[in-house]
């Protein structure tokens, strides 16, 4: 059994939360979802309804899996020190660290995917490249491995990416299943990321 | 600015929920969104994870939108005269009823489906069409529509039916961008279902 933490924080996108979650959560006998915040209790995501964090930081992890998301609250969480520290604590301790959307600014920040390679949402790529300069941004992936460090795109690219970490840990038969149960389409393939054409890559585009 | 009321109850799946709130959210000076339970405050999802009601049935709606998930908890919930009735009064009074997977068969229970076409999953489609024997089930949909009542396949088919509303009351090319804003791969075709064929219709298969 593996257990699968999951970063909330004001502001948090929807889908980068349990569009990954849905994928883990139809394995109940392999995963445990965990939902941790920088203090237990509501926490109200970018678009408005509120999950709960079940733990606080200072209770919270090591995990197998550590999930951050990005959302709009990102722009204000890659200045919170405690924040950014507790990730940087315990994403070293961490089996895989997975970001999806900005999440991966939030991970930039710890320093941790300096000179790896790291991908995020095209639309705010030119936001999420000045967290860490020294990190080698992939304008061009729906996901990027390296080491432990799994990187996503935008928001439904999270869901692909988690359906590849199940592929990885309980074999690519099993990830299929999930797919079908989820009556989801999944992308296999990290390459094909046709939603990066639409952008210059040097535009901010819009804030998610 | 229109309301899109979300019934939760305790066993609703994620996805159901948080991939339509996804596309919805993305457009926040058109929709707001309302989280309702038979009780306010926290309620436990399939897979663990909790979302809060923000009101209770007795103080909610009607909506613009009702959205109905599916889940493990509507085996229970089938047989729930108050949430049942509550269904059937505010459906009755929203714009437009929308189901995913099988939050078809708390609608069917209320009769308004009769004579009507709907789908569910394909997975536990044997299961639903017991909840409405006088409903037209679609052994193949990605999604139906018959009058105000739209009603998606499993899970992931929600998304897909999400950006289909939005299409129809907003417009094509406003759907087509939440789309990319999500790095979604939408299925706008609502015959498109590749799921259907992998099950026997007489089979109840996993219960989600």
């Amino acid at each position: 059994m593996k257990t699968v933490g999951t970063l909330l924080f004001p502001g948090f996108e929807l889908l980068d939360v349990f569009g990954p979650l849905e994928m883990f959560g139809m394995l109940r006998d392999d995963y445990r979802l965990e939902m941790v915040g920088e203090t237990a209790g509501p926490v109200a995501s970018s678009q408005g309804p509120h999950a709960i964090a079940d733990v606080a930081i200072a209770d919270a992890g090591p995990y197998d899996i550590l999930l951050i998301p990005g959302g709009r609250g990102t722009r204000r969480e890659v200045a919170n020190d405690t924040l950014i520290s507790w990730i940087k604590r315990h994403a070293a301790a961490c089996g895989i660290v997975a970001t999806v959307c900005t999440g991966a600014a939030l991970l930039a920040r710890t320093g941790l995917l300096d000179g790896r390679k790291a991908t995020s949402n095209k639309a705010a790529l030119a936001w999420v490249k000045q967290q860490g300069a020294s990190v080698l941004w992939q304008d061009r992936a729906r996901w990027v491995t390296d080491g432990k460090y799994w990187t996503s795109s935008g928001v439904s690219a999270g869901m692909d990416m988690a359906l590849a970490l199940i592929a990885a840990s309980e074999g690519a038969a099993k990830a299929a299943q999930v797919a079908v149960y989820a009556e989801y389409r999944w992308g296999r393939d990290p390459d094909d990321d046709s939603f990066a054409a639409l952008y210059d890559p040097g535009n901010a585009g819009k804030a998610t």
